[in-house]
């Protein structure tokens, strides 16, 4: 839910990548303990099972969920979870994330006098969070009615699930489901008697395809379809491409404020947390590449730099490499200095960054780990050789150790490492996730025309709301322009301020 | 020649404006010494006079230069300067800046093969610098024929425009001309027997404007015109409004290298520069108030920060407010920290930041200075009133003094603090000539059709290689995507590496 | 073993603040789970519970290692530990820990051919984990002979133990000592037959005290004393003080490398790990008010500082203050911003520095954690009354909740934030380990009358070779004085480079 | 007045040092043309004669001022200095310094009370500043009388000296003195009927010096000297050495507050002001390399990397080094860099740092400057041979030229970067001014006893109260230490709050 790579949406990128994704996928089915894979699950539906792993434990019974009867405090049995019993502390979980989400809050304030999505009817398929419970119960509080389920079979918070459940929403997901039970929890959602969904809202576009597969009929009354992964938007944009697309999309994703602020800022942070949780490095003098230099790369240079590290960059790009130089950060290839670096970090959303022949030169101790897209970047299975020991030291560290003994310092196994080895701040969840109720909002009440069967962004005036929602946590005070200032700069003293293709 | 502003074309903006800046120009003719003012002389032929007073002194006899009769060594006369015998000194100031030029003496040593301008006949109307006369010289090694006035009164180095005319170039400028010398200078360039331009480089949009009042049927043969400032391209986008383009044009004010490179890299060493150059203040544990957080506001909290300074800053955007929380100052209204801030600095793009009222607020000492837009932020002309006395105290400096002796510094008057009180760094406007270079050719090259009568944007790619041209003075090394990396992303492996809307 | 207070040698000071450490300590003796305690347990040998709690699990079996017949795999029985089956993985941790300690380990190579310890007989009581059994095979390499217990009832890693029993060495300590089995280990070290220490390397003063108290004899044949702690160096210089010192001793705490590396660059990680672990608080935008600017508070400081917080300082000392300044804080009292921040901070080395008023005073969600001096710079048993309710949300993390409903986040219950909730990185570790070696080398080998018997620093030399020692891991190259230089500067080419007041 | 340098005082050194600085000295005469030199004029004296260029013209007439007939508005003649007719433009310029002065200014307000000088007759030789008037007129309203002479021929501001001489002050100094003048003038300062002093203030030794050798009896009635300069430090130490020191000397020159201060900080502003205002390079993406990782190095250090520059450095002492590495950058010996680096930078103290071999590998465009010692680090000398062309391209501004056309750019030919070149900011200049006088004011009333005849710091008590004025400036709120914390640690509640070898 957190995706730091760099976009690209030109011809074939797409369906190459999806392909490519798949095989990826499909290599390792053991590690994910399933049998049968349907074609159409996205990667992004099992890839994050570390990180959910770390927030809640399945020590439960083993009865499957759709084998219980279940019912609510209040007779109502129209959701399908674990364990209704743990609603109590789901609940705590999610009074806590409120207190981080003050945007979300705002919204509940401003809806007691308008509903915004009075008649909506929203079907979502996101992580089953408390901070995605703080969401729906402000879809809610605007009006709107909620059927969700989980975009990936690990990563549901079970109480969180619980606590939904009890406050009447009708929930179907539970930590573990298997393939089949992915696609039947999303068919709950969606197969309903006398509910049709009219908005949706996806992350990974799963209930997408499901609907687009199933029910291709629904998307008559459905206004419009709000996604938020990278994977998510190719397929939009796929579908776009190919005349297919029939509502219109908001493309959540490539907003300015998740842009800038959960790539820059959210890596700034969490490429130290994660290296720190997961090895105790010291930072100070260390050596450390940086493969990229978009905003997850600006972010972890920044970051190390500030601690102490010395911080070499690598780029494809003659702009992103100009900036990394007058941002004081050495150029260079990746054979140039891979023999003297402590840390191997990169972000780039290509594949194939760091290959065997790199890892092989590497000197004793390195640490190698991934910030940028999926699980592409560092060539792991080159390491998967028979000469090659592999040693788990530690949850999400594993020792690779050649045979004369050198050992390279591999985390998450080359998955997203802030994903998998430090924690998201609920602030910047708070800014996604309010993008996402605005762009329901804007979609469900777009006048007529506005909006056509193609992706579009988020309108930059949206893009500022969501931003000054988020000030008065820092106890900023927005200065306003006067009328003369307006007139001025040929403004709205509302906004937007600036030109849509400001970044 | 370095705009630092936010740009905003909206409806009626440019115009609003335009009108807005002749009002403040004709407020003070008595300032810049003319009588008759012409309507369509632009603002910015006049305002950057003491940045161009510190290059060269004109302690030369009273003659004018159009009274003169004058030959190079080779006896050619088809130009009009000061001094012809300041060309060797001008051609040692040429030499210097060529050193920081290594775009454009790459692109002349390419030449040697083709010559992409080959029958280009371009009309100039810049500044008359030695980093111009680098650009003039490459316009030629790469197949151009050049007649060039100044785009200001004041800003012509005599020495370099000497050393261009001994070498056959037809130069038509010298510092102090008077507002009809600057007319018959441009009319020089395009009004010449056996010689018509084909394409037109323009700062200000004076040299454009002229064309289209005295010969609008030169632009039968014009292939196209780059522009430079704001000032010029919101003319061009006027125009495009208006449906009277008649030929494309390029705004390389606002290409990604001048926007990301110019501003907030420039800003970041010049706010220093200029702070220190005319008050000798110590910035450390300062307590300064930015107003305005775009690239100009980032690279001047940047700086101040990183030198120990505690920086506020003001926003009326929430985006960049929120950025500014996130990179760690207080956002605030201006009111709140006026009475004890050390140092006021605008970078708005906007007018009346700072008016009396704040400075009545100011305390001792308080220094006042601008880094944005123009000389409108800063209400100057609230302090010439009669109980305020102003004491200039150095070059650029002003005390202006309050009745109970409560002093506050202005600089520069309000105008650009780095224009008029530190120097641009060639490397800077390195990046800016190899921009409206790579401009030149393209439209001269383009194939029909590519471009129509409107104005356009340098291609991402070409914004792309000029970056990579300024890559080996760092010594950088770009990396460069496999087959299998570039068929992954989609890409050409010679880019262009990101969308368009990438900034 | 981190000791990050400023360090106050004064008349009176260490006697009254012993007094009120125990003071302290009696208060509490249901936390610890001890019924009787002795008088000269010194507090050190308790207070870093929670850290060492992180480390190792005491799910073994309940019969005391006391009672037990132990054994290793040569048949040596002379040590006492948990159990000897975890040799092997203590080895393992031993090994890792070695990776991080060069310095150590190019002692040992030295020592293959001179043995600067033959013939030592070390008597040591520090905590037992992974890095000192790296000294303590040092020592050994050197020549030393060393029979060990440890400084902490709690600190012990029992399989680290095991593999140095099964390496030979004499170790008496586990996990969970009771009291009486501190002093019983002790014991063990210095009454044995037909083995006296000449040697005594302490942390915490409990050794020595041991010795004073029961074998005062001893110190006939015992040629120095190095202490780590600052409590141990306090009960030297009083010892000192009264005339009662017999033996010399040697400061290591207030070494050079020590002061300057553990305190300004230890902390500059640890603030930012500590904070996340247990609060995963976004730093970007928040307000932070740090208590103190000595090198604790200055790594705080501009680590927070680095990561987009907005940092206040407190300070008693206009020294430290105004480097406060010019490093870019504002300096405040505590209560100008006690309304306003985020985050608290202690860093004084003082008592009662956040006292119940301000916590009162402190918004809903506010962290308050210590960096400083043991637990008494909160004053957090004002916050133990009926009408706050405290709630454990983690490990470490406590809720103190009030009437009205505002929480406050304290971590630690105000025990060292570092110690408790972060790692301490083995590079640090090493600088002190290392210190520790060569104080023990120079005591051991210094010339009749070059040390009295009184408290030293590491000579200057000795500190430049610690930090010599450690360049390597950095790929760092010292330059070497000219004879001419050297005799320009009068100093000796392989220094000491700096006076003895330099620090 | 300023001196960068890092400090050595050990035997041998300052003879050394001295007879060397003496050869150098006497290898360029002709340079600061005079011709015959007193053996013990120091070195400091003649050698800021740049900046002191910058300041003042000598535009005036040619008569000697001690031909001259000179006298004030109020009859009085006892004084001897350029021209009285500028007393007016000299009060102003120390009306501006009293402004940033704040510390001096409070001393004179608690003067009013008491008077802490009353009966002192201080002879002063310093440079005669604005900034030193301001010191003056305090020691005046303390109770003080005072004669003055300059300490350096070419610094004295002829319009401070006449509004001294104006207000009252018997002032014997004018720019561009001989070298028969500078003595004449010390001695008409000393030498005078019915006059005695009985404070010295010295910045260099040269005035300690000649009372020695031509009126030593005069120390019978001498409290006490003050002592500003390394070298004039030196002097005292040898003297102090050879038992002939026979009052108590105060370094003033080692006092925490002037290491700290005018070091670390005055430098980090002042190498970016020498390097802008000299070769207007861009810092961004430049390769650095600081010769010297002390309170300079660490300044020059921290303003480069936080400006974009890469930086490297080169150092002697490991504990230096290894601070390096922890800060961040690469350590490494001066010729694994010197091909690659747009800038390098000595602050070593040393000779020789740079030499001809370094020189001779420096790429072209190279800026080769000194913020160290004197003119000794970089041996310019060694440039002075046929085959190099030196070209002087600005003020302080060398182009030295190799016969394949490499240029280095050299910086104020090696001398002090940034007095030379850069401005000190007055604040600076206020710390050490406040710390002389209160030096003076410590001698003067210190009982029977406490100083010998010996070389003392200032007492930490002293010092921080000095850093106690300056904190007003920065509206910075210091925090008293409550009865019960004062205890506790043993402290006064009014200081010293550190022990005296705390740096």
């Amino acid at each position: 839910w957190v995706s730091n790579e760099k976009v690209f949406y030109r011809s074939g990128v797409a369906q190459i990548q999806f392909a490519d994704q798949k095989q990826e996928f499909n290599k390792r089915p053991s590690k994910i303990g399933r049998r049968s894979l349907s074609r159409s699950i996205s990667q992004s539906s099992t890839d994050s099972y570390s990180s959910a792993a770390s927030y809640t434990d399945s020590s439960d019974d083993e009865t499957s969920p759709r084998d219980k009867q279940q019912k609510n405090s209040k007779g109502n049995g129209d959701f399908c979870i674990k364990n209704i019993k743990q609603a109590d502390f789901g609940r705590r979980e999610i009074e806590i994330a409120e207190q981080e989400m003050p945007a979300l809050m705002a919204l509940r304030k401003r809806a007691q006098g308008e509903k915004p999505l009075a008649g909506a009817k929203v079907v979502g398929c996101t992580h089953i969070t408390a901070q995605t419970a703080v969401l729906m119960e402000t879809l809610s509080a605007l009006g709107a009615q909620c059927r969700w389920a989980a975009c990936n079979i690990y990563s549901t918070q079970n109480e969180v699930a619980a606590a939904l459940a009890e406050g009447g929403f009708s929930v179907f997901a539970w930590k573990g489901e298997s393939e089949d039970d992915f696609w039947w929890c999303i068919d709950r959602c969606v197969n309903v008697e006398g509910w049709q969904p009219n908005m949706i809202l996806d992350d990974g576009g799963d209930l997408t395809h499901w609907i687009y597969k199933k029910y291709p009929n629904m998307f008559k009354k459905i206004k419009g379809i709000v996604e938020e992964s990278v994977t998510g938007v190719h397929r939009l944009y796929q579908l776009s491409k190919a005349g297919k697309l029939c509502v219109p999309a908001m493309n959540v994703n490539d907003s300015v404020t998740k842009q800038k602020f959960d790539n820059l800022y959210c890596c700034r942070e969490s490429i130290l947390d994660g290296l720190k949780r997961t090895t105790d490095v010291m930072f100070g003098g260390k050596q450390v590449v940086v493969c990229g230099y978009g905003e997850v790369g600006k972010g972890c240079c920044a970051a190390l730099k500030a601690m102490g590290s010395i911080v070499y960059v690598t780029e494809i790009d003659p702009i992103c490499a100009l900036q990394a130089c007058m941002d004081g950060f050495r150029l260079v290839k990746l054979n140039e200095v891979i023999r003297q670096v402590d840390i191997v970090i990169t972000c780039t959303g290509n594949k194939n960054v760091v290959v065997r022949e790199n890892l092989d030169r590497m000197k004793n101790g390195c640490i190698v780990c991934n910030m940028g897209h999926s699980n592409t970047e560092i060539d792991v299975a080159s390491l998967r050789t028979p000469e090659l020991t592999w040693e788990r030291v530690r949850s999400q560290v594993d020792h690779v150790i050649w045979p004369d003994g050198k050992r390279i310092v591999l985390l998450a196994e080359g998955r997203l490492l802030n994903l998998s080895c430090s924690t998201v701040p609920t602030f910047v969840l708070s800014i996604t996730a309010t993008t996402q109720a605005l762009a329901l909002i804007e979609l469900y009440n777009a006048p007529e025309g506005r909006y056509k069967q193609d992706v579009y962004l988020l309108p930059k005036k949206m893009d500022e709301y969501v931003a000054s929602l988020h000030l008065p946590t820092f106890d900023a005070h927005l200065t306003e322009l006067t009328d003369e200032q307006a007139k001025y700069l040929g403004l709205n003293k509302n906004g937007p301020f600036k030109p849509n293709y400001y970044r």
